[in-house]
């Protein structure tokens, strides 16, 4: 069974938003077994939007779009829905009470409109979708054998309509076959060196496994994917083949990734075994300590960070010895684990992470190479730091040090 | 002049990844004057890749499509395009050198293979864009009128060959009229009621000029785009029709919309006039820190930032009383101006910023409703602190927190 997702907004067509709206639904699509076919992003333009959903609805059995639902003129989205349907517009009470009670309730700083009401106008064959959190309803409709799907492109209303409305409308209306992913995370080697190894395990893979070479950030991730009825025979397919990789792979092999995000893991963990985390950091400006405030719940753990991006603040807040840093640099294995010793003690935590390193463009109050960067470590049971050539590109050397310190915690973390 | 641009990649199309690279590329295209017609992500499949090539030729003028490049099986793109051009690869001495190079310098970890090398073959009707950061080679070929230009999907290489080649060339190969867009941000009305109130101005707009409404985390943005051969006339249009605005809504007219982000424009500020700043955060977690820090040159006026998520660490770190925190709680005016105060004083900075509130979902260590944020700014003027309700929903309750912060920080730097 195919989908496919129509994003409508000038907004992206000229690059002033990211459309992250798609990937959501396409991970959602895909995890009740529905593929996505194809993702387009057309303008706010009726013949442009309308060439769209007869190409679609000749490919696929769902039509997920978003946008152009705004109460404003250049949102058109609902007209040429009418149009295309051959449909009129009508006002739908329930969603009109809605309104009327969003209004009253939450945007007190603005009047309520007409232009407003006009959201409870609604195509008079349509299924209507409540939008939770927005005037904007979703909206269920049938071409043929082909449901099309309008959705406001917020963010969270989308969301909200996707989880909630639209893919446990899918699930009841549509059969579907499995779809299951399984990423295997590989460390320290490339990947055309990694399908020299494994070139006649790919080639022998059943016809319903699919695989897929995923560089980044220092790893390779190897993706499968099968597709079939039964669930059960895909899981074992999918272990076997992993299963095979290890005397050909074995020693690169990190694991199988998590649904989870690194901070996840390590916000589990800390929390289960009711333990404390602070970080300091230096070349990662706050961004570890982002991550994991980026959770709810995180005050269960973390406790906070001194982000000492100045040499002084070190020296200040963190009472690194100016000695030592004369001694040895900023950027040094013997600064990293001062910084973490002393936040662990100063926060009064179980464990913590230090960084400093060189993240570039130019060299700062170091001699380090662009790109160096020393990880410590404080927890329980000691102390440690190590050293790590991050490449020459600043947003990467400063997200690859966060992987790495998130990783090295966790494998401290479990150790305890 | 019109564009489409072309992702390849399953992992796309699984939602496994958001695509960014469209929106750049979509940023650069417009700079110049070309307008991007459609943004279309298809599968690693040779069919699906063919038929969206076809699709794009009869529309635009230029078709540039990432991804599908890497030297293992699952990418495609470089035998899709022999077929779709009625070509064969052939060996480009220069690739295989640059090839060679990057292994022998930089991907010492993994031998170079015949894999590897194969990087080197390219259609023979293709001109070779060189691919500085990486093995896999851009190409340009053209069929027709139309430019077909193929670039790998990782971004920071996809990046590059953008601005040093593919921008010069289209520059070089097409005449383009000037695209200009610009943005007037609002405060404090919703977007139908700006409607509402400027609907005449908005119907009386030149043919040539287009308005869109965006709204996001409290304030509506409207964007002009004008298009035509004039620069000079579609800047004192877009000039003169906001004038026009003034008497319909001057009173929650924010300014125009820089190209630049709050952050930069505040890094500038500080470097100039060579003054430091701070920050104490509580509720935004470090995002203020790893945003600032996120630009490179930050360690000319970022000292710093104490996290203190835990209430202990606004204590213990911070100084904040105890008493002080007991009388107002922790979520308060006097708690986040004294966390000013004190980071200021603590990392010996000009400016500070605090944030303290409730991001939810569940309440913290403190009665405060979820929403509810105090951010308090320290200056050589003076302190103070403001309260905002910033609505229901973590991940924004925090994004508009740093927004409003920063802004709040601009004005008080300005001032001095």
């Amino acid at each position: 069974m195919y989908a496919e997702i129509i994003t409508i907004g000038d907004e992206i067509l000229i690059g002033q938003i990211v459309d992250t709206n798609s990937a959501f639904i396409a991970k959602e699509l895909t995890k009740i077994g529905v593929s996505v076919y194809q993702i387009t992003s057309v303008q706010d333009d009726r013949e442009h939007i309308l060439q769209a959903l007869e190409d679609a609805k000749k490919r696929v059995s769902v039509v997920i779009v978003t946008g152009g639902l705004g109460p404003t003129k250049d949102d058109i989205t609902k007209h040429v829905f009418c149009e295309f349907f051959d449909d009129t517009l009508v006002e739908d009470p329930d969603v009109l009470a809605h309104v009327e009670h969003l209004f009253k309730k939450y945007i007190t700083s603005t009047p309520i409109s007409d232009i407003n009401r006009k959201q409870a106008m609604v195509p008079s064959k349509a299924t209507v979708l409540k939008n939770e959190y927005g005037t904007a309803p979703g909206m269920w409709m049938l071409s043929g054998e082909t449901a099309f799907v309008s959705l406001p492109g917020v963010p969270f209303e989308m969301k909200n309509l996707i989880t909630n409305a639209v893919i446990p409308k899918i699930t009841e209306q549509f059969k579907r076959p499995f779809i299951l992913h399984r990423t295997l995370v590989t460390y320290g080697l490339g990947e055309s060196a990694i399908a020299d190894k494994i070139e006649d395990w790919e080639n022998g893979l059943p016809s319903y496994v699919k695989l897929a070479y995923l560089p980044s950030l220092g790893r390779v991730r190897l993706r499968l994917t099968a597709k079939g009825a039964d669930r059960k025979v895909l899981e074992d397919t999918i272990e076997s083949e992993f299963e095979k990789l290890n005397p050909l792979i074995g020693d690169i092999i990190y694991g199988i990734e998590d649904e989870e995000t690194l901070e996840e893991v390590v916000a589990k963990l800390l929390t289960k075994r009711k333990m404390t985390l602070a970080t300091a950091e230096s070349c990662t400006g706050g961004r570890i300590a982002q991550q994991l405030t980026a959770l709810s719940g995180a005050s269960a753990y973390f406790k906070g960070s001194v982000v000492s991006y100045a040499t002084e603040t070190k020296v200040d807040v963190l009472q690194v010895s100016g000695a030592m840093i004369e001694k040895h640099s900023v950027v040094s294995a013997e600064v990293a684990k001062a910084m973490a010793e002393n936040v662990k003690k100063l926060l009064k935590t179980d464990f913590a992470i230090a960084t400093t390193g060189n993240a570039g463009p130019t060299k700062g109050d170091s001699d380090a190479e662009i790109g160096t960067v020393y990880i410590a470590i404080a927890s329980p049971k000691g102390l440690f730091a190590e050293k790590f050539n991050m490449g020459n590109h600043r947003e990467r050397i400063i997200q690859k040090t966060v992987n790495k310190a998130l990783e090295m915690l966790q494998k401290e973390v479990e150790l305890v």
